[in-house]
Parts: structure tokens; C-alpha cells; sequence
């Protein structure tokens, strides 16, 4: 997607050769006009899918999640984060660990709010190792629902998680894919 | 706002005298066209603040904020909670009490993203104690911003934190404000 790249490329800031901030605009700022043209992408992408509910993990997938549903009409769950492993019968469960802040947190989404009947779309800002959008897949599956296909705005296409989705068969889209980001130079998967 | 007082009579589960879970469709499922018919509340009720930003706090005012902020055209910025007290000379800092989690975690919000020319709407799912909106306040002062108004989608009448805003000369509106729940019976303020 031209527009949030030629954005990525204006406001992003590159830290050393694989952090990209894009705070200004994406995941602490959040520019919502340019959310709902990400909506409108999703949208195209994943139309013909006949999406029945988005699922999102907080914090910094819930903003486009929500602009994106508008699109598709349908609502939006977002899957939380805690560090209690307790069981809990009225969740659907899954563990998922972050590189970047070194330990694994568990996710859930309550039963009441996906079933067999479903077909879900997850949405996310960033894909990089993979280990979120593989927790929300194990979700689904656990809820019996369909999993549509996966919509990311931004993948690092240099690290493993894009791959190991697509090789287990997701409808993985990814807005902008950044294929490298050596010496602060950000540059694109066509 | 009849409409969501409606919709928390109708989807609402009260437990106790104090607890209500609106998980359903305002902080885990989220129903996106209730959010838009909220969203052009708080638009009727702060217009004319000129409002340049929407400032919420992870993860259930995101969604809410999002939508709003449509009918603003504003950006949002979301503080993020950590249990880091470590000084970030990059960021404004707040501490919160949570009551729900039985302590204290620090707010911030990037100092790149509010500054004194800036008029801010606080938007959040709930209020009760006050807790978290004076939090967030603490750092739209911090900037040097103007404090435009708190748009709040359920406000806890039977608890503090209401009194506790208007008091201090903050331009507090709540969509809905429930009175008493006490026995499981929901009344609301009119």
C-alpha cells in the first residue's frame, strides 16, 4: 500500500538494523485518516471472505482493528494480555512469547464471543517473529470458528514470522512489507 | 445517551453492588456502530472546544477514542501503562492507583506528541474513582496543553471520581451515569 509506505518512509525512524518506530503515526500517535484507508485496504483484501468478527490483541491493534471493521461491518474483540497462567474455563487460552520484552504472557478471549459459526479476520500492526498472530490462529482454532486470513500494516519481512504463517497455509496480507532496514535505509517488498 | 443506556440495560451483567461487565460490545467485544453513534455525542458536546487531539489510555479507551476521533479529525494519542518507575526524560509521566488491580503503574506519553498549543479531549470507557483521568490530566498539564473537556462513555455516579473532576473545574461528560445497581438493578442518572 503506496500511501503507508511513502508514510513509513517519511515519519518512521530506524534504530539500528531492525527496530522501526513508527510512534508518530501508527502505535502511541495514531493517525486515524490514515487508519481508514488501511480499513478500505483490509476491506479489498479480505471482502470476499465474508468476515463475521475482527480479532486483535491489545494495545496497538485495537485502533486499526476498529476503524477497519466500519468496512466490514462487524465487531471487533481484542484478545488480552496477562501474566497469570491460571486456569480460566470461560476463556479460550494461548501462550505467547515476546522477544521484546523477553518473557511469555498468556492471551485470552472470552467463549462467549466466538464460535463455530464464525469466520475471523486478525488484524495486528506489526508482524515480525510471528508469535501474536500464531497465539490469536490457536484462538480461533480452539473456538472451532474459520480463520478468513491475517491483515498486517507493517511486516519485517527480513525476520521468520510472514514465512511461517503463509507455510501453515494463512491468508496472511501485509500492507507494507520492509525487506531490509541495514545503515537506516528502509526498503520495500514489492 | 439513551442509546447506550439502553444497550448496558439490555447486554449489562451487574455482580454485586459495584461490578458491571460490559464486555459484549465496550471493552472486549466492541460493537464499532454503537462506537460511532457515541462518537457523534462526544462530537455534539465538544465541538466547540476546537479540540486538536484525543488523549485515552490502553487498552479498552483505544477503540473508543479511535472512532471519535473521526469526527474530530484528530489524531489519538494513548498513554501506556508500565510497572517501570525508571525516569524517561522523553516522556510525561503519571502514576495511577488501579483499585481493579490493587496497585500502582506509571502512564506516559511521548513528549513529541502534546505540547501547549494543543487543546485536548480526554476519552475514556469508564469512571469511578477518578483514578485514571486525573492521571491522564496530570500529563496533559504537564505539556502545557489546554484540558478541552473528559468524554467518558459510563460513569460510576455511586463512586468519587465524577465529583472529584468537576470539582477541579474539568468539563466532564458522561454518556451514561449510572446511579445505583445495587440487588442487580441498574437506575441511571438523568
Amino acid at each position: 500500500m503506496e500511501l503507508l509506505k511513502q508514510r513509513i518512509l517519511k515519519d518512521g525512524r530506524v534504530i539500528g538494523n531492525d527496530i522501526l518506530k513508527v510512534d508518530s503515526f501508527l502505535n502511541h500517535q495514531m493517525d486515524v485518516a490514515l487508519f481508514n484507508e488501511m480499513g478500505k485496504e483490509f476491506h479489498k483484501q479480505f471482502a470476499h471472505k465474508n468476515i463475521t468478527k475482527i480479532l486483535t490483541i491489545e494495545a496497538s491493534g485495537i485502533g486499526i482493528a476498529c476503524i477497519a471493521a466500519q468496512y466490514f461491518n462487524v465487531p471487533v474483540i481484542f484478545a488480552k494480555k496477562t501474566e497469570s497462567r491460571n486456569l480460566d474455563s470461560d476463556a479460550y487460552l494461548s501462550e505467547v512469547f515476546s522477544f521484546t520484552k523477553g518473557k511469555t504472557y498468556t492471551i485470552r478471549v472470552s467463549k462467549n464471543y466466538l464460535n463455530s459459526e464464525d469466520t475471523i479476520l486478525i488484524i495486528d500492526d506489526f508482524l515480525a517473529n510471528g508469535k501474536a498472530a500464531l497465539g490469536l490462529a490457536h484462538i480461533v482454532e480452539q473456538s472451532g470458528a474459520k480463520l478468513g486470513g491475517i491483515g498486517i500494516a507493517v511486516e519485517k519481512g527480513f525476520q521468520d514470522g510472514g514465512k511461517l504463517l503463509r507455510e501453515k497455509g494463512f491468508d496472511v496480507k501485509s500492507l507494507a512489507i520492509i525487506s531490509s532496514m541495514e545503515n537506516g535505509r528502509l526498503s520495500f517488498t514489492e
